[in-house]
């Protein structure tokens, strides 16, 4: 019966124990050796004799021996008296030393070696945040009467224009990946009214950038039945507060990774984007809000409502896709935000078209033809309620908490314009 | 404020009530019009003056009135001296009467329309029921130490074999989309140990038969330190006992597509390969069970142990992907199985190599050069413990659940040979 080093704490002194996992560290001093085992739960010591033989790092090791009090060891308890047992060959050495407490290494070998560096501690801790973040997002919306759905990646057409789009040999025809699941999302409210997926998009981005990848995950979210945006927003907050629950339910990584956890207000402050142009003293034709002005508008919010986050609203209709519902009696602006989270834009939401004349009207005007939508349209054409929705970039998120430089650093295997391996 | 339908049965009699939804039914009497509201909860009954002017079926509305005891109304409560304000206009004839108690549609018309035809309370619930099985079998999963994980679906070398593997034009050269997560849930065990994953999956499946999609939705468990393939078995019976109890959490559901859950028993039976290949009187060196022998065996252990599923094991290895790791003592066999439901594949799963040496005499016995497969087995030379998994395909679970004879039927938007749209 197999013990887990966190485990290890509770047990009867003098019991016997079975550990396993990888062999962490060994340190051999003069009249003793360490063997640092590391597993899915953390760390245990366990105590050989001097000179005694053991395998190098990250070889799999199964340990038995006596639990014995030490307050020196991890969890106050050690195994002493132990036989260590391979499970395989002796393994090879590490591109860099995972005990140590920082991987001190460059990105390309984080990136050129993550199926092994992804062990050290710290670095495994980053991922645990973002999957205790998924489980926030999904169980918050489970309890809010949200369907979970799944909507097809490989699609005929170009979500949005056909810019950044991958293309498949799909049967010796085109088809392309699907760079949002927005137009299946927003059908399917016809169908449940409330739906979120978790799943992958795809941006074929020819830019090498800190904040983009070619392949990540995005959490979406659309709802029916709402007033107009702002109903959208709301739920937003209360995914995001959901999702900060449960990333501080993992305390020991939360520790380890630094993440610095925000507190998300009863209600998110909201700016319009005229305001917050003339804000940051940008000229009031400026179509988009650049890197430094959401910074100052970052500032700005924790300043003024000592909020990390801030919701921009009403973007010009201009820079917005087709399908945006404009601001009642101004459409030069739209019924559109971004969330921006400490200073960087995290997600983008708003209000759709929900008439059928409308969305031809809206694809004409850009000088399309609404036949080409004629699947998509459908759900509009036999009844769609006011809806809206949202979508978080997960890795910028983890990115945000833990502060890391480069969305690269918590993406399990990042896909960009140099990179598809490992 | 807005009641749910669900919630008008509640509301004391004589409240003023507002309801939002689809209009489901007109039905025009001599002294009286009834309009049936649709709503994600379920369905409710308004009462309108004979000759009211009612939106036709599909049109969204909002509806005022007054809560009235009616015991002939869903719930006993009905709304009368109702308001009816259009939320767009009026919604155009739907492909199919959605008010009637069966979606009486050929498959073709089913899929072409699928926005608007899976709004039938009957369709929907079959949907319900895929995305229960997704929470359940997560959360049993989250309370057995496994972490969820997302691993990438461009890839570099295609899983398995080149075969029925999709190519994408990445930035000028050629990537593959993953056929499974395999690779990556492998490497991924030697940092979490236990992980899982819910993602699509994408096979170039040449053939149009009822069992197979271009995109499916793959539910991945991976796990290490395992003593062989029926450790595996068992978290897979746990999973899978999860997901039959989060289905039954929806009653409503459930009774709405007729669906006929299993029970899950404590231990899933086994039979060898060989000896399966007895039962069913093939002969001793058939390499594989064919649908028929499938059946045979689903009604053996149905017969035999009063089970819906039955797990084969010791498939040849001459059929199994090169990680399959071989039965012990006998390397004719592997320590793989499929677990059929009723007589039908559901997943497979099994053992994995895990020394690297394996690896390597592996690849190169199928006449391939290991240095193909680098960053994968990176992870083995720096130590792994033996593991293995499985795969369960979720549209055919449901298929099975509710007895649909195509796969199709399950399947929000398909995507096969032929269907790329909606």
């Amino acid at each position: 019966m197999r013990t887990l080093c966190h485990d290890l704490s509770a047990s009867t002194p003098g019991a016997e124990v079975t550990l396993e996992g990888w062999v962490h560290r060994r340190r051999e001093l003069a009249r003793i050796t360490f063997l640092v085992l590391r597993d899915r739960s953390g760390l245990a010591q366990v105590v050989l004799p001097a000179g005694a033989d053991v395998p190098p790092e990250e070889t799999t090791v199964r340990v038995s021996g006596t639990a014995t009090a030490n307050a020196q060891a991890p969890g106050g308890v050690e195994l002493t008296d132990a036989v260590v047992e391979l499970l395989t060959e002796p393994a090879a050495t590490p591109p860099a030393e995972l005990w140590r407490p920082r991987l001190d290494v460059s990105l390309p070998t984080l990136l050129d070696h993550a199926p092994v560096l992804w062990r050290h501690p710290a670095q495994r801790a980053r991922w645990q945040l973002a999957a205790a973040s998924l489980r926030g997002f999904r169980s918050t919306l489970d309890e809010m009467g949200f369907t979970e759905v799944a909507t097809p990646k490989l699609v005929e057409t170009a979500t949005e224009s056909g810019a950044n789009v991958f293309t498949v040999d799909y049967f010796g025809r085109p088809a392309y990946l699907a760079q949002s699941p927005q137009f299946h999302k927003q059908q399917l409210v016809g169908v449940f009214e409330r739906v979120y997926e978790v799943g992958p998009v795809f941006r074929a981005e020819p830019h090498d950038t800190v904040r983009h990848l070619a392949e990540y995950r995005s959490l979406d979210v659309e709802l029916g039945f709402i007033e107009d945006h702002r109903d959208v927003l709301a739920v937003l907050r209360d995914v995001l507060a959901g999702m900060v629950a449960a990333v501080a339910s993992r305390p020991e990584a939360v520790e380890r990774t630094g993440a610095r956890l925000p507190v998300v207000p009863e209600q998110i402050p909201v700016i319009h984007f005229a305001d917050a142009l003339a804000l940051v003293g940008a000229p009031a034709d400026e179509p988009d809000l650049a890197p430094e002005h959401e910074r100052a508008l970052g500032e700005w919010a924790l300043a003024e409502h000592g909020s990390d986050f801030l919701a921009v609203e009403g973007y010009p209709m201009a820079k917005r896709p087709f399908y945006t519902h404009p601001q009642p009696g101004d459409a030069r602006w739209s019924n559109s935000f971004d969330l921006l989270f400490r200073g960087l834009e995290l997600v983008t939401g708003g209000q759709r078209l929900h008439r059928a004349p409308d969305y031809d009207a809206a694809i004409r005007a850009r000088g399309e033809d609404p036949a080409a939508y004629d699947s998509y349209l459908q759900a509009f054409r036999h009844g769609m309620p006011p809806h809206g929705g949202f979508a978080i970039g997960l890795e910028r998120w983890v990115a945000r908490l833990v502060e890391a430089a480069n969305v690269r650093e918590v993406t399990l295997f990042p896909r960009d314009l140099h990179r598809l391996a490992p």
